[in-house]
């Protein structure tokens, strides 16, 4: 006997008249009657023009267009989903420890108590975290609280920055470098269009990063000047630290150029070898050139918690002798409403020394892991960078490779994903950058993997 | 005998020669000598050009400038410190209630087990608290899960919209309003500079809300044409709600302009009257201009959590055709990195059958407030708008008061602080806002104060 809802299901089918399997016949018709009310009408446009330096944007972010990649290759090949190891996105995979966890958890808690329960607070943050980050993480009376914004990331706070900077400055990056640099620069309309040809933007220095330079500019010798330099160390994405003598003599050039200095510290902590700074303001003279952005995210586990901060010291000043700092605190009270009290709290039990003794378990990790893939990448004839002071690998393609090319490969000969050299702007062309943000276990089979599968030894 | 430690002291006294408390001496000598390393050097000014919109913004932002002043009156009156009461700002003071406070423990505790611990997530949220708010808080089959972007905030998203818009725009704003809008539209280079006399900045279209229009401004009647439009019901500061005829005519005239209209309904769960609509996306047309930002901050208490969302339907598009989600994508990926995932699990508590109890009653408790300071005020012989459907009361002065010497004469009469109206444009001078989120004994207490020293009563 034929039911009612079977004669509806051929009716629909039927009346949908597409090929598409049974479910997806039915899904499609229900999407397209579900949206019948409400696209009915988008034959509409507005009168608004789209902001001309979003269309200068090449593609999409880099690391959302990595994952598209990936899930295009798993529709393709359902079947070895379970095969796939990430060491792409520098996303963070341990646990959270337990002191710092604790943190989280009374921060939460509290909320929920007439005496713990806190509202908006400072939009640069809790003044207490603002004293901790300033007394323990720089160099005596160097920082003081006011100096410190506390914020959900630096990647935000780069955006924030280019806010206050405003679309007239030149800004400067490490050619290759975290995009983020590069596409806030354009979305700020700070530069022209980007050139096909050199896969450059107009009005943006790049400055070349390579081996024979240590992945580190000589901004005193560019006979050109930029307003704003963006420096990472340890590099996103070669893994190289800057020393002591690159980064008087990048200050000293700042200074005469009267450019300043953005210093992403993100993953200081992770530099083990003796006599590299940790922060810029080690050096002499950073005060009246530098802001230092950083983050939780990578020794804490916090890219998903989200907290950072960034320091602007009183002493750096635009022409017109205005204090830089004020600009950020306008942005930072008029557009942001303060880090989560909650990830604060756990920003709190990571200055205690439980909670430093934790992170410090957790770099050991993840430098653990990172040694491991240089060492095997070295094994199998490849040239490293980076990996030492640094959670990520730098691997030098064989000539003539193209990235995207190698980044493919490799996800289909052995299911690894990394991130294309290109990705950080034409200088990493040839390159792959390696996350060693994986759990133990995927790293090791990764790296078993590819001794099985790559070798660029005779 | 006479230590080492104190002869040293009172050189240090005679070093710095001023008439200081001792503790105060010591103290400031530090400051000095600690400032000395690092200020030394801070005569340098770089050669970066102050952001030229920055120095159109007049003074501080609103809030944080309410706070000084409350602060600069308790230094001047420490001993009555304990007898301020905050009617201002309008930050929420009730615990976080228990369903909602275990989804954000439960955010937090998770963050500690290999299973449960996530790091990046999606830039604009986890699919499945989006997938909720499509599903639970739109009219059906009216908003898709991709429509929907989970952030840190209403606030910080009108921010990332105006940074998408960019500076080529025009904007529209009721007057008074939300500070935000007019803030970030200097901040993006859209404006001129502040006209002196009016109060108003060249470039933005000042619609005036007044009791005589309900407090809801006639676009279509208008001559001028703005290309965005932010409107905000329940409306801060004036408490008033726009109808459905409101709506209707307003998303006709954005049509017919070719204008964005920017719905900020982050109150909208407070409006309790029958047939008032609590989304932009309830009136016919919706899709085709307008984009709605919307916070759990007022009625599930994350003030300080931080979590909110905004709906952009693809059906909105710029004059070029292309979607204004994808745009908005393109900033939520490349400038933010999601909200807390512990705030979000929170979001997802939230919307469950428990968590809509406990909003209600929150809700409850802050329109009953918001009641008590109406009738006071009516009682007193004041005219008062808003308070039934919104948190806000907005007080008229009686002619010829200013609004910020209204401000500071309740505060050195009763101490309880409130907000001039002037803050939120020229249109709120002669106007207050009072708060309902302060907890009920204090309202009460106000309550009390007022009636015992304000009256407009003959």
């Amino acid at each position: 006997m034929i039911s009612l809802e079977s004669i509806i299901l051929l009716l629909v089918i039927f009346l949908c008249g597409d090929s598409f399997s049974l479910y997806n016949r039915i899904i499609t018709c229900h999407i397209k009657s579900g949206s019948h009310l409400s696209m009915s009408v988008s034959s509409h446009t507005t009168r608004v023009k789209r902001n001309f330096n979003f269309s200068k944007l090449s593609g999409g972010y880099l690391f959302p267009e990595i994952g598209r990649r990936r899930d295009a290759f798993l529709s393709a090949n359902p079947s070895i989903k379970d095969r796939i190891i990430s060491l792409g996105i520098g996303d963070t995979t341990l646990p959270i420890p337990p002191y710092i966890l604790s943190g989280l958890i009374k921060g939460a808690t509290k909320l929920g108590t007439k005496e713990g329960y806190t509202g908006y607070g400072a939009e640069k943050g809790r003044y207490d975290l603002r004293a901790l980050i300033a007394n323990n993480i720089y160099p005596k009376d160097m920082i003081r609280p006011d100096e410190v914004f506390v914020s959900d990331g630096a990647k935000c706070d780069i955006m924030r920055i280019q806010q206050m900077f405003g679309p007239d400055v030149r800004s400067a990056v490490q050619d290759p470098s975290y995009p983020v640099y590069v596409d806030t620069s354009v979305m700020m309309g700070q530069t022209g269009t980007l050139n096909n040809h050199t896969g450059q933007y107009e009005n943006i220095l790049y400055m070349p990063c390579t081996p024979e330079n240590n992945f580190f500019p000589d901004y005193a010798a560019m006979n050109q000047r930029a307003d704003i330099i963006y420096i990472c160390s340890p590099n996103n994405p070669t893994g190289a630290v800057a020393t002591h003598s690159h980064l008087s003599s990048l200050i000293k050039a700042c200074k005469e150029k009267g450019s300043i200095l953005v210093y992403d510290a993100a993953y200081a902590p992770f530099i083990r070898s003796p006599g590299i700074p940790k922060s810029i303001f080690e050096i002499d003279g950073a005060r009246d050139v530098a802001v230092e952005v950083n983050s939780w995210s990578k020794y804490a586990g916090f890219t998903g918690v989200r907290l950072g901060w960034t320091v602007i010291p009183s002493s750096l000043k635009f022409s017109d002798g205005s204090l830089v700092k004020d600009d950020f605190n306008r942005v930072m009270t008029t557009a942001f409403n303060g880090a989560s009290n909650i990830s604060q709290e756990g920003g709190m039990a990571c200055l205690t020394k439980e909670g430093q003794k934790e992170i410090s378990q957790l770099i050991d990790y993840y430098l653990y892991n990172a040694n491991l893939l240089k060492h095997t990448m070295e094994e199998l004839g490849y040239i490293v960078y980076g990996g030492t002071d640094a959670p990520y690998i730098f691997l030098k393609l064989p000539p003539g490779t193209s990235s995207w090319d190698a980044f493919t490969d490799i996800l289909e000969r052995v299911q690894v994903i990394t991130i294309p050299g290109a990705g950080f702007g034409p200088g990493g062309e040839g390159y792959l950058r390696l996350s060693a943000f994986a759990p133990r276990c995927d790293v090791e089979m990764a790296c078993n993997r590819m001794k099985e599968k790559f070798s660029v030894k005779k």
